[in-house]
């Protein structure tokens, strides 16, 4: 064997072991008993420790080091030349952590989630404060021993993004919020509000699972390599090729969030579902980055099945479940339901929207930390201030503002901004798909989505992460990241629900 | 650390890697898609491999020389001494085996598993007689390496009944078997037979579900610290301590097999719920033999859910759920149609009376096989003769005769005799609980299961493997192995429901 097969057998190695500890944690969080969690979270480090260990094992470096020469010889748009490059990648930012600090995160995240939670609880602030700041000293000395390049935030970026650069995202995202707010402004402002009371009728909990079903399946997600269970909070996970499961929670007074937590977990597993199998584990078989993962989620939970096109199609579905809880309402009734606008405090619940706006927000704070410029103990007040800057709204409390989210206390920094850039590329992707395409609503209408699903598959999936998302985007919409199509995009919608002007 | 618990540590790892095998194999059975077996089973392999590493590592076995060393000061009867004496026994077992045959027998189960689905869908033994050749061979090969005393049954046997011999389960079966063939003729010659059309009504199967879990709970399964789900063929299985899941099937047109099935499950259930969790892994925390967890098995699904008590208390039950279908019922009607018997040809539907004969048939035929007495090719006829001979029935096929299970073509030999060991304990554990609690009937009539639960509890689960199930039966009901319990059991039982003399 050359030293390349040798390190994609290793390589391959090190993703069944993470295969295998995404079956006993998808287990963990679906069907475990409670009580049994302890034990769990004993097999869990255990799996952890044995990746951990395969990532780092000096053979395995020496073969990638073997490998490296071995591709000079091959064709440098190969997938094996793009693999060696990002398995190097992998192994070296693996080794170049001291122990002490993964040991140093991981406690600091688990003893963080715990703070949160009573934090929370408790709407104390001041619980969490020190596991914040710990969390930000540590990243910073992430960022150290990995490297960055202008801004240490860089480092945390490019873990979720590979390649991505603060100083890019901040001018998007800038140029984005600067978009947002007078559009969210003219929406509030504006006359003609859509009533949403349908959405709040009774809804069986079985005929939302099937109706959930129904559309994830009309899309392309595909049950027979899947399934779809039930959790408080929604996920996607892979437990090998051919093996996607997705989770939803169900409200039964409410249509809203089950439905569109399928299609974007469903969206979020046809992309997994399009990686390619015989790549399974290594760089063409991965996911390109968090943000293209999101945007493929995003793409058919709002461009599709939030358009009306969409709902000319699918509302007699609806109406065929549920006919006493929709009996006064019609397809163009229920289009506008599910696309209100509401400044709200909770990111989770946003809408279109404002949703960029509570991760612009979040990017900014967690930046301002890493880079020294704002305090911990300033955070909630920080927090506040933005609200009232880009929604007009005040969170009554830390509960339903600074501490809303898991995240920062496990040590997710970087993470937020991947949520908008999901969405800037979905924008870009579904603007050219519709381009190539020649007019995806007119599909939609007559419940055509196999055009779409296979452009993105063809055009986004087979790709893996064999390029940066920067290059993917470049190259499937021609353009650079961008905030121009997203703002268009909400522009001509919202104008036409809400009768506005932008 | 001291050796002893050094090398408790490292035997921890190796149950930790089983649990996991066992959640990722649980998962396999019960909830993944189909399509995504082949990388599954490359996971257990994978989880196999490491299992089989760690057990015979070389390091380990000599902490287990050194602990040996250490436990001599100790109290014989210790758990630690117990513990150390199991340990060496696993390792040694573990090591004396080549690589190279338990490659093979693995290999030759994968393939028989799969000659034999064929040759019972044909209704062709000759397509799986090379691989039952095969293993033969193999498994004498396995008894020469890991030794044996009297004869090489007693290596297959120790495996999973430790410390039995095959002499002794010979002459108890034959014993076993000359009571219960008069009986069975008795019963078969009966005027009185019973009524068995209620159990083939309409029994929805969520009310199935309910039912089962019910009962299961009242006799003490836990489910907060366990689940029900739902396979082709049933099992129960531990993935941790406060972990154990049950499988049943349902039938909507037959009350007994899911019933039943569950509260069989549920009896292993309640053992593995039993075990001491503070020892998980070692042998104070394991389970004593297949023997004695069958005989907790059967114990609960017969002698206690298949007892009058029982149906005078819990008949009320069927009827609120199942009203229709049990309305020209009673609780006497339902006993007696819960307990008919009748020679039959299949195994898993036989009933208490001539399931001892099947699993004999079994013993017999597999023992001279390893003797080299009997000569596979020689194996339909052998096993018809004695279907006449013991049930006064004759297959009329091989697929319903010789073929029915699947035990031998992956390479199951020395367990069939556990099922019916299973048997002869759980009546001389009920006779011994009987005379300790002062008559459980009375206690069964009012829904009391506790104090049956608790003495099993404390005489048998906190035993762990800390014996052996000859030495637990001494200790336990002051006998050894005896058939008479079972036979004194069966004949009082059916003197009364068949109105015949034995």
């Amino acid at each position: 064997m050359t030293a390349i097969e040798q390190a994609f057998q290793h390589a391959r190695r090190i993703a069944l072991v993470d295969a295998t500890k995404a079956v006993v944690s998808w287990d963990e969080q679906t069907k475990m008993p409670t009580a049994a969690g302890a034990y769990r979270a004993e097999q869990l480090t255990f799996l952890s420790g044995l990746k951990h260990q395969k990532e780092t094992d000096a053979a395995y470096g020496e073969l990638l080091a073997k490998a490296s020469e071995e591709v000079e010889a091959l064709d440098p748009k190969s997938d094996e030349v793009a693999s060696v490059r990002w398995l190097r990648r992998d192994f070296e930012r693996a080794t170049k952590l001291p122990q002490s600090l993964v040991e140093a995160l991981t406690k600091n995240s688990v003893t963080g989630q715990q703070a949160w939670i009573e934090a929370r609880k408790q709407d104390r602030f001041e619980m969490l404060q020190p596991f914040l700041e710990r969390t930000i000293e540590l990243k910073r000395e992430y960022a150290e021993a990995v490297g960055y390049g202008e801004c240490m935030y860089d480092a945390l970026l490019d873990e979720f993004e590979p390649g991505e650069r603060t100083g890019r995202v901040r001018d998007v995202f800038r140029a984005l919020r600067d978009g947002l707010v007078p559009l969210l402004q003219a929406i509030v402002g504006s006359d003609k509000q859509p009533r949403t009371d349908v959405l709040k009728a009774r809804y069986a909990i079985d005929k939302q699972r099937e109706i959930g079903m129904l559309a994830a399946s009309r899309f392309g997600f595909d049950f027979e390599h899947g399934r779809l269970d039930i959790t408080t909070h929604p996920f996607c996970t892979t437990l090998g090729p051919k093996d996607v499961r997705l989770t939803t929670r169900y409200d039964e007074d409410f249509f809203s969030s089950a439905f569109f937590g399928t299609i974007h977990e469903a969206g979020h597993g046809m992309y997994e579902q399009g990686l390619r199998d015989d790549w399974y584990g290594l760089p063409p078989g991965r996911a390109c980055s968090m943000a293209i993962h999101e945007s493929q989620s995003r793409l058919w939970e709002n461009s599709v099945a939030r358009s009306r096109a969409f709902w000319n199609h699918f509302f007699p579905e609806v109406r065929e479940r549920f006919s006493d809880s929709v009996k006064e309402c019609d397809a163009d009734g229920f289009y506008r339901a599910v696309n209100a606008v509401q400044p709200s405090l909770i990111r989770v619940e946003a809408d279109e929207v404002t949703y960029n706006l509570h991760i612009i927000i979040r990017f900014e704070l967690e930046q301002a930390m890493i880079d020294g410029e704002l305090a911990v103990a300033d955070l909630p007040e920080a927090w506040n201030e933005k609200y009232r800057d880009f929604l007009g709204i005040e969170p009554p409390n830390n509960s339903d503002g600074v501490l809303q989210d898991i995240h920062w206390s496990i040590g997710y920094l970087g993470y937020f901004p991947t949520y908008a850039l999901g969405n800037l590329y979905a924008a870009q992707f579904l603007e050219q798909a519709d381009a190539d395409l020649g007019g995806l609503d007119a599909q939609f209408e007559r419940g055509k989505f196999d055009p779409l699903k296979d452009w993105l598959h063809k055009k986004i999936h087979t790709r893996g992460q064999c390029v940066t998302a920067a290059d993917l985007v470049q190259e499937v919409a021609g353009q650079p990241l961008s905030e121009q199509p997203l703002l268009r995009g909400l522009q001509a919608k919202y104008s036409d629900l809400y009768g506005i002007t932008v």
